[in-house]
């Protein structure tokens, strides 16, 4: 169920598309920074309009209690099932801005990839579903599914708003499916489908010692130093292992999927290729490659974002700052309840606090757990066909470090699994300055999904429509 | 011999010399930051020829490696002592500039108080001797000492060039004693004559471990994380007690001089008031006030001034940085030896650093010994005296926790002592937003330094001029 003309069709539309996609990644929307809330708005706008352009006969920007959704609906072939798509236009804050070849908002060519913020985390990825589906309609006059769009804004900051949002949109979200446009593929040399997913929590922690900095000549050594205490305290969280040291934050991990740990070995990672990829100088001894990928993908972290205090230029200050804090971010593993990873670390962190410092652990959101899909779903045979197809051999069914958090939503909310089916690679910088885009995956990724919508009708029905 | 005339002239001219202490300030004269470079030479100039206005018949700009010295002669009395002034045109960062109540380089009074970065440390106190001498001229056409004033714009990043500046300038610099007008009064409720004060090494710490940031997600767990090493690494540098706990830091520490001790006794620190003084939590146990005041004074510190890795921004940003790095300056006290504790803290690193990061540990000068001042010293009875008169209490022989590198320098190149002559007052948050500088003492100041040069005729003469 090929359609020849259609590929055609996506193949000859491609350097509109991608001029289309420059101008997506030119709007700096930064969920996480309150500077760039003009960029959201564009973004979002930017998305709804669109997808009206692509043929949605209902498009609607929503409010939350953050950054708005777009949601787009397109029910029209009546008895077909319906695929719910994901994708977020927002993205990561571009710091440090000083490290991109290019400007993170000025997307430019170059070696046959797209460089930009947000441009493979998830603009990208997201544009093609929508170029899909307006293609399908003007060489065909219909879809071959019924097509809902929900695109978020907030995911780079952890959904805070999107749960109660998709509660509230329940009836309007019904499907048999979804399909997120989001979470990259593992590797750009060997094809495989996300099958779990690492959660995620986020506090801050903040010690405060004087009023205001003081002198380190005058007071080295009577005045409180928040650095040295929030040194001494961050370095109670792991043992000398490297594990996380934490009571209770363990309570409850499953053991990893055996189907994973089979990937794993199939995979051959070879760790040494691992830390020059990063450019990394390898720890001695050097882990095991299988040991590393389980680390990676199914073991949990608490992880230092970011550590600030007192004077980070040039030369030196002589300074005690009053306040010191550090950024921690932790992922789960199936079987941890996000809420109850918080209260354990918050209660580590207020155990181990020395006299002489106020404490402060102020959160981001209520996290998100860990993801795993039923390896016998109907939708993941169809997505694991179109990508052997595609890329011309068979996918692995691996696991995930990253939080994809959409996946435990729409199971709770909408009782439906979700397949992820990006055609980004994780190697593309999405966190880090230069973040790119391959172009070879964006033409792929046209095709693999027409192909995906087309295979989908086939669908087994999950609920009426 | 006081010169009520002379004193009188002080008087008059002081609202002219707060608007000309105002003008001084409104110079950037940052000396850590290359920001501020053209600060630097504007302040250079400005005192130069404050110098000139003043009278002095010599004055001139010296170039050094990095920021020049001001240097100004004034032989007009033969067979008088010779009295070489010290001061520093440079002055902190001003960060964090949000925390100013007005801006740091636009000086306003408040409260009989001038607010501006660098105010009180040490533009106000060195312009103080300056308007001495013009008023001195004026009045009797002469000085009762001869003078040899002394500039410098690098105190605040640990003075690297004056030293071989100095040695440099030997011959003009020959003096029978020298007075620094740099130097803070202890407490502004209790005169007091600075009679030791520690010394200072600094060096920051870099970890590095992938050659950029990476996603926490897809990278924690197998990725090296530089602020969860430099947490760990840093932790080893203190005891639970938060002594340094670096072997062969401590070598060569000399006890304590008794009169100092008997000083601490004397000044009846009250721990809680101290606490209060900063705005912090205290410490439960209270620590007792007379060892709180011995490891401010008199004990070796290893003190972090800042720490930088990652995000720090509003929100949560899931990264793992390509480097960490902390900012550290030690203050020594005397027999410590500051080559030696910078290479036994850098061993300490070396020998803690986990594998699989890159440590560096760049410096930042040679450092500083501590000094001591030999408490027969005549120019030290004539500072008491002068104090004991224009503040009416003698003032109490104490130590000080900041490090006035001049005192050693000009001990070891030109032979001769320095007494502390500062008008200046420890709590005038010099190194933090708001520094202020008392008008008051602003006034006194000048009164004591007209006072002081007139009682230095006595001075023994050390050598012939």
């Amino acid at each position: 169920m090929i359609d020849l003309d259609l590929e055609a069709d996506l193949a000859a539309g491609f350097p509109a598309a991608l001029e289309e996609l420059k101008r997506f990644c030119r709007i700096p929307s930064v969920s996480t920074d309150p500077a760039y809330r003009s960029g959201i708005a564009d973004a979002a706008a930017w998305v709804a309009a669109r997808l009206r352009q692509a043929g949605f006969p209902q498009v609607e920007t929503i409010a939350t209690g953050g950054h708005p959704l777009v949601l787009a609906e397109w029910h029209a072939t009546p008895g077909a099932p319906t695929i719910l798509v994901y994708g977020h236009y927002d993205v990561q804050p571009p710091d440090p801005i000083a490290n991109w070849t290019s400007p993170p908002f000025d997307p430019v060519v170059r070696a046959d990839r797209l460089y930009a913020r947000g441009v493979s985390d998830d603009k990208g990825p997201l544009l093609i579903p929508i170029l899909v589906a307006e293609a399908m309609s003007r060489r065909r006059g219909r879809l071959p599914v019924n097509l809902v769009v929900l695109i978020e804004g907030e995911e780079e900051s952890g959904s805070p708003h999107f749960e109660p949002a998709v509660a509230a949109l329940k009836p309007r979200l019904a499907c048999d499916l979804a399909v997120s446009a989001d979470g990259a593929m593992w590797r750009p040399d060997l094809p495989s489908v996300t099958v779990a997913s690492r959660g995620l929590v986020a506090l801050d922690v903040v010690l405060t010692g004087a009023a205001k900095d003081l002198h380190s000549g005058r007071h080295g050594g009577s005045a409180p130093n928040p650095l040295q205490a929030l040194v001494r305290l961050l370095a109670t969280l792991h043992d000398h292992e490297g594990r996380v040291a934490v009571p209770g934050f363990h309570d409850g991990v499953r053991p990893p999927d055996p189907a994973i740990l089979a990937a794993i070995r199939q995979a051959d990672f070879d760790p040494a290729a691992y830390y020059a990829g990063i450019g990394a100088v390898p720890p001695v001894p050097m882990p095991d490659g299988d040991a590393l990928l389980v680390r990676q993908w199914l073991e949990p972290t608490l992880e230092f974002n970011g550590i600030a205090g007192g004077y980070a230029g040039p030369g030196t200050k002589t300074v005690i700052p009053a306040t010191a804090q550090a950024k921690i971010t932790c992922r789960l593993v199936a079987g941890q309840v996000p809420a109850a990873v918080l209260d354990a670390v918050r209660r580590h962190l207020a155990a181990h606090a020395p006299s002489g410092f106020r404490l402060e652990m102020p959160g981001h959101g209520s996290g998100t757990p860990a993801f795993a899909l039923d390896p016998g779903l109907p939708g993941l045979a169809a997505t694991e066909a179109v990508l052997a197809e595609v890329l011309g051999q068979a996918p692995l069914r691996v696991a995930m470090g990253a939080t994809v958090p959409i996946g435990g939503v729409l199971e709770r909310q909408l009782g439906v699994p979700t397949v992820f089916f990006s055609f980004s690679t994780s190697d593309e910088d999405y966190h880090a300055p230069n973040e790119f885009f391959r172009l070879e995956n964006f033409r792929r990724g046209l095709v693999a999904w027409a192909r995906l919508l087309d295979r989908l009708v086939d669908l087994p029905r999950k609920r009426e429509p």
